[in-house]
């Protein structure tokens, strides 16, 4: 048998660790793995691109454990009242080949996301920053208001979005998760809520070279975490943001922020050099040098942040009662006898398969 | 919701339906696929290589449909009482990027590929071909020989396993199944398996570059169905037989082939050219030309024949009563309030989502 948590479990889980708990510790999880990026088999994903969105697989391995995600991007299904990004996980053990968990990740994805937005926000951010702009108050706002809230202190948040039936959304959300100290304004255009911000966050969902953030917009000192950019041709942020002299541009695994990061829009050769997560988290690399740079996160997703969520979830499941089980895989007495596992009448009792042994 | 097929849902469709109806409907669904071969994406698998094994992801689309199987092949697990391959796959709609059905492919990988061995037979092996050697006596081969007795016409099989227990375990399979008129006898060796058989099919399991059969076996006019061969570093042929001037090699997909078939062996430059399993069964190319001809088809397992086993079950699993969903999609009120979806307290009826609309 195969552990499987569906959308239901998941919401039992998120609800006995409390929202900010779940976001504190899936970050944590996910920051001591970019701590030993070297342990991680890193490649690009599977992309089958489609007019209307891209259907996407990302694998990886740690040697011990293998992870990949299942995830589409279709911005136009919004319209016919469906998700734009749907995801959902597998966790299996490299030893034997055999899939030990199966969940959903639509929800996983938004949480481990803004966790990966506000870790490297934790250094890349001004100390003491306190307001953050949140540009696009879609599927993925309220998780990163609740990571930002929960790990890098912001407590005051100014929300625009071209579709003014989200925000409302998204205002009446924070005001029923009433997060302790948090104001919550609403703007009127992308230039009133950044103006002054410490921070600014955009995740927007239209799939082509927007223009969400002009370069008169961007104030010495301010960090921007750019989510939305994630496929090729889907960018956020003016070139000329990026070519500024004192930006400095962090991204989770280089060869793939080059092709669907806002820095697709740049040049390996010419244009400024760019950090790694995993070098900010592992202190090989400073975060913020002064109080003036301009620091962008330009995240995409790898590959490494859902294998942690796995991780995560599987501890969590085995902590907490009434774990779900499916038979995907079949469990035979005889191994070579598969042919016998399909005509007997009943499978035998569930065998449990390797026994995840989760690192502390 | 996505619709559910996990082995308990799998043995019933079989048993409904019966293997040998299955295992033909399955054939013509693959065989339907690879005749319109041009429509699909194709791109190597991903796999992820460790001491002892391999996973791997297998994605494939039409435009229209996309599927990916999941697959593991750890030929030392049999020895801890586990399964040598476990596979699920996934079936999803290209214009929404929604997941619609969740397979058990333990049992349907050995369905379809027994399916696929038995189609290129019949283009292969001598007509009024009768006689198979079946070397390699575990997991795969009952599939073996209901597709070779259902679709090709076979009626004699000789057995050889290095373990006599998986012999023992096929003939008494075999025994019940009581397949029409099959003779069924069991060899000292593989030498003595091979002697004047019609076919000789080869589905052993170690990963190495073994020598299953080796030149002085292979006799005029013997069709070779080599498919236990099928990652780098495994493979069962001696490179004279393939490099037999009277060979006639045909694979599924010629890219894949060369880096995990038997094929591996030959250099694309220097060697004989091989044909493509599409070409034959669109009658690009013929398939055996003459009585003597040595015919070797060097099957490795190709993503088409996944995409047509999960849309045959999806169809099948309609017509079937009792189907199973689970939840591994959030059903949304509002697509862009995912936190909404989150914290209700239950789910609003399942959306049945793309309505998945199988094609004739």
């Amino acid at each position: 048998m195969v552990s499987y948590i569906g959308t239901e479990r998941l919401k039992a889980l998120v609800a006995t660790r409390g929202p900010a708990r779940f976001m504190s510790e899936l970050a944590q999880e996910i920051a001591a793995d970019y701590r030993r990026w070297d342990a991680f088999e890193k490649t690009p994903r599977h992309a089958s691109h489609s007019t209307d969105g891209v259907i996407e697989l990302m694998p990886t391995s740690d040697g011990r454990l293998y992870a990949f995600k299942y995830v589409n991007g279709h911005p136009k299904n919004t319209a016919a009242g469906r998700l734009t990004v749907t995801a959902f996980g597998v966790l299996a053990d490299v030893a034997t080949g055999y899939p030990l968990l199966l969940a959903e990740m639509t929800y996983v994805t938004a949480f481990r996301t803004a966790a990966v937005s506000a870790l490297a926000a934790r250094h890349l951010a001004r100390p003491g920053a306190r307001s953050m702009a949140l540009i696009g108050n879609g599927a993925q706002a309220e998780f990163q208001v609740i990571a930002f809230h929960a790990l890098v202190g912001v407590r005051e948040v100014r929300l625009f979005d071209t579709d003014p039936e989200a925000t409302r959304k998204l205002v009446r959300n924070l005001e029923r998760l009433d997060l302790e100290g948090l104001r919550v304004q609403v703007s009127a255009s992308t230039a009133q809520a950044v103006r002054g911000a410490d921070i600014v966050t955009t995740v927007t969902a239209d799939k082509r070279n927007a223009l969400i953030l002009t370069p008169e917009m961007i104030e010495p000192g301010m960090h921007v975490n750019a989510v939305g950019g994630d496929c090729p041709g889907k960018t956020e942020l003016h070139v000329d943001i990026l070519r500024r002299a004192d930006a400095h541009i962090v991204v989770e695994f280089e060869p793939q922020a080059r092709i669907e990061g806002e820095i697709q829009q740049l040049t390996a050769e010419t244009d400024p050099a760019v950090s790694e997560l995993a070098q900010l988290l592992s202190a090989q690399r400073p975060g913020r040098r002064s109080d003036r740079d301009v620091t962008i996160f330009d995240s995409v997703g790898f590959a490494l942040n859902d294998f942690s969520a796995l991780r995560y979830l599987a501890r969590l499941d085995g902590e907490i009662a009434s774990p779900q089980a499916i038979d995907l895989i079949p469990a035979l007495a005889d191994p070579k006898d598969l042919w016998g596992g399909l005509v007997r009448a009943r499978a035998p009792a569930p065998r449990t398969g390797a026994r995840l042994e989760v690192p502390a």
